[in-house]
């Protein structure tokens, strides 16, 4: 299955240039093309999912497995790498791009320029409670 | 197994305020007391292990598909959510705070304040291809 224009479909099929690191039945990971870091990789499906909501959840067990083992061999690699980040942005409000589910992981180290920022402030008991409620009710409601 | 003085570890066993949303036999997941978004979660597993290098893969597979059912129970909730993240922070180099490995899950929408910034520009192939040959390399001496 895939998706006509989808640049990662054609990453998977072999039709787009990519620096490829792995590739099994399930997943195949590569260079992300504007690195955060050098060794910014990409973790996708095979499968075409739009994102995390029509993802099958073992295949994502599997985007997931191998970014972890991707973070291990970026720990051993010869590239600048003191920590590391697994990042997915599902949805255009979460800043994703290309809509081709894909987990980000890259190296991170001292003055690598890579930068979070939000209005943290620590929540009260009774909100966190309250949002908790709001999540458990949506998780009850979830088909199993 | 759980480490002396980790405040997640207590989470897990109880002996820590928390406001749960999520728990089975290998994970336990819970509001953020310092959330990006109201919704913010993290996924934690049982067993304590300080990042992704002692996480047993099987544990983490649960961990990420505890987050990836978390992630649909947010998009449905009454919370507001447009978008989701998931990210992880592993080593101090990379913004991880607490040293037991966790999944943070957080909802976005329009104006949430998150951003994020690096020093991104589009990488040569020839570069590209060069951090790919040395994660490849990484790659294939870990073990099985």
């Amino acid at each position: 299955m895939s998706d006509d224009g989808c640049v990662f479909c054609d990453v998977v099929r072999g039709t787009a240039e990519a620096s490829t690191v792995h590739e099994d039945d399930d997943v195949v990971a590569f260079m992300d093309l504007h690195p955060v870091t050098p060794g910014h990789l990409l973790v996708v499906p095979r499968t075409h999912a739009a994102g995390l909501e029509d993802l099958d959840p073992e295949l994502g067990a599997r985007v997931w497995t191998v970014g972890h083992r991707l973070a291990k061999a970026l720990r051993r690699s010869e590239l600048e790498c003191d920590g590391i980040n697994l990042f997915l942005a599902d949805g255009e409000a979460a800043f994703q791009e290309v809509f081709h589910v894909h987990l980000h992981v890259f190296p991170r180290f001292a003055g690598d320029g890579f930068r979070i920022s939000a209005h943290w402030r620590q929540a009260p008991r009774r909100e966190l409670d309250a949002t908790a409620a709001a999540v458990r009710q949506a998780l009850a409601a979830l088909p199993a």
